[in-house]
């Protein structure tokens, strides 16, 4: 390897231009994208970041799971390549950082390295992965890669079946060529994400890098309280059995148990849904969606099952019925020690102050660490924001963490040098 | 009047084969009814209606509201009519007699007086009011009737707006025509109406005949908790302005409230509105459906003071902001003495016991009840059930409540006259 790599930089220039483009593919508001998964928007981004990869005399591939690929020769005939990506896709009207700029700085960081003529002990790899954000499958892109993908997840997808359908059509992917798209971990000698932490506790701290040490678990569940419908005028108030009150104590009491007995672990009840619905009835049924989330087991089972059985003594305690839909789950990951050290250390050559720090939210870096070595980079969000038009991480950020990605993969591929 | 009409009781069997056969238009499962109001089932149920009525040689009416009336000229030219009578549409998959009873009976009478050939000193008239279950409106029918239905009733129904026009059209009924429909309360004497109590009370007491003494009052409100959404895996629980939290708070100590300072009244929520409603959005507006009922004035005001002020402060605990959207109001109402007198008196002849109690449920008395002495005699619902498929009242408690209905119109007749 060059011994002058350890000054490279990224072409801020090229990577600002870049940055600019792909925001007004499915620009919302002035601020936002609107880009779900395989919608006309996202398909438009992807053509757009094909013809950047194939204009910079890259290679460009795809997978049968869709995802696309810019691949950078710069090892030896049959190395593995060390990858780096994020995603494209948006939620509906989110921001233009949140898996963009982590596409970008990946594209950047392959550019950089083409230029400076550099020979690695490894290839290259940038990816988009497909629908990170879940509006047809989540994460269906990262999980096939990772051969974690099941039938039945695309069978009973999270969004809407025929959305799916319809998503995989206007892109040309089958179900059978997505559960085709598991890669050989053989090829790969690692992954490195860039993303913005959707959190405030660098931009709290002041603190420029988030070296994420691990990424929690996240459980999804449907709670169904159920009792029986009365006409509400004429039941006594003592004598109804309201499914609503056992669902309102569990959303009551589950965020006492978190704080009390959880505080480094989440939950969230995001709906809620009565049956019948009616002024006046008594609801019979009500039927909560539930997520919580920690970072390592045995902690992770251990708030599924306090969790669990709180819902169902607060079921009891208002003599309702109570059933457990189980919808999905994403295992915690803890991140590759020789990852966050060639990160640690990229941002020391930088002079730029880190953070050891938790991802809760999930990740295309979740799946892939099954495959490889896997590290993540955050950059602060102002005001912790995300999933929103008004998401924003200040540009030099951007360019710090596209820096941190470049120098990390170097000391990465350098490491594995001195290793093999 | 002639003097055996203490002695004069309704045809058992004509009623039975009435309701029998009426019992088979929207037939739902083995016991129920499917008659939505201005549905094709309910217009193929007064379509029978109205046959039964010119068979028998009663004069037939329609007014603009739709609703159906049977006349009997008993009385001098130009007297007033005795009204009795309820509705013929049901809930969804509701019982089969719930409303229908009362229309029956009070076809019932007019044949029997006419066929016993009294002279009254009114005219009787049973009627069909249109759609009190609300699947539309709410008492679009009594309430037009009344003179008390707005524009805005119809402009934004409780109901979908579609469905409302929908059925305006199938049904030959005209906004227009139905904002006309109030009936001069000179053309009236007063009004009685047979009903299933929908409660428990009489079936637990054993007594086969309530009189009602009031109609509880009751209102419609929309609560708005208003949190802030936040990705739900980065924002610490103690950070979080979860709607949901003051909502199920609210949900929550409403039912502690009517159970410790208002045990007479109810109150429920019926459905709860979550948005954005993801599982992985901290709630940022929840929408209650609220209604609550109490028997008289102040007591009503009192019970909305208190529950609004209840909501708002658990708004606050959670700091949440907090919007109260007023949906709708029926005032209670108290019976005529008059009309109680004789159910009383009636049931007496008949060596029946009565119960004096409140109907928690509306009826459409209570808005007739604005024109002329109202009166409503129940009979017991088995187990209190009702709007159910599985709604039931023994056959001689239907027979009771039809020749008290005979015995109270011939009774507060011949006390009109008296009177006179």
């Amino acid at each position: 390897m060059d011994p002058n790599w350890n000054s490279l930089r990224i072409n801020e220039k090229r990577f600002r231009d870049d940055f600019e483009a792909l925001s007004e593919i499915g620009k919302s508001g002035q601020t936002g994208v609107n880009r779900p998964a395989l919608s006309e928007a996202h398909l438009a981004a992807r053509t757009w970041l094909r013809r950047q990869i194939e204009q910079a005399g890259l290679e460009f591939r795809q997978d049968g799971a869709g995802n696309h690929s810019a691949c950078l020769r710069c090892g030896p005939d049959g190395a593995p390549a060390l990858l780096m990506g994020s995603h494209l896709d948006s939620v509906p009207s989110g921001g233009r950082f949140d898996g963009a700029l982590g596409v970008l700085a990946a594209l950047e960081v392959l550019r950089t390295v083409q230029e400076a003529g550099l020979r690695l002990p490894v290839n290259l790899e940038a990816i988009d992965f497909t629908d990170e954000e879940g509006t047809l499958v989540s994460f269906m892109g990262s999980y096939a890669f990772a051969g974690l993908l099941k039938p039945e997840d695309l069978s009973n997808p999270r969004g809407d079946p025929k959305a799916l359908l319809d998503g995989l059509k206007r892109a040309g992917l089958s179900k059978a060529g997505i559960l085709s798209a598991r890669r050989d971990p053989k090829t790969l000698a690692g992954y490195l994400e860039l993303h913005i932490e959707q959190g405030s506790r660098l931009s709290d701290a002041g603190c420029p890098i988030g070296v994420v040490t691990a990424i929690s678990g996240i459980s999804f569940y449907r709670l169904i309280f159920k009792g029986r419908a009365d006409h509400a005028g004429s039941t006594p108030m003592e004598k109804r059995l309201d499914a609503a009150q056992g669902a309102s104590a569990f959303i009551l009491s589950l965020r006492e148990l978190i704080l009390a007995q959880f505080s480094e672990c989440f939950a969230n009840v995001g709906s809620a849904y009565f049956e019948p619905g009616a002024f006046n009835i008594v609801p019979q049924k009500v039927t909560l969606s539930l997520e919580f989330r920690a970072t390592a087991q045995p902690r992770f089972r251990q708030l599924r099952e306090t969790i669990l059985k709180l819902a169902e003594k607060e079921a009891r305690r208002f003599g309702l019925g109570f059933e457990i839909e189980f919808i999905g789950v994403r295992e915690p990951v803890e991140t590759s020690p020789l990852a966050q050290a060639a990160i640690r250390e990229a941002a020391g050559k930088l002079a730029l102050r880190t953070t050891d720090q938790v991802s809760y939210a999930g990740h295309d870096a979740q799946p892939i660490a099954a495959l490889c070595p896997t590290g993540m980079i955050f950059v602060p969000s102002v005001n912790g924001t995300s999933h929103s038009l008004d998401e924003l991480t200040h540009w030099p950020d951007c360019v710090n963490g596209a820096n941190v990605l470049l120098q990390a993969a170097l000391l990465q591929a350098a490491w594995l040098k001195s290793a093999l």
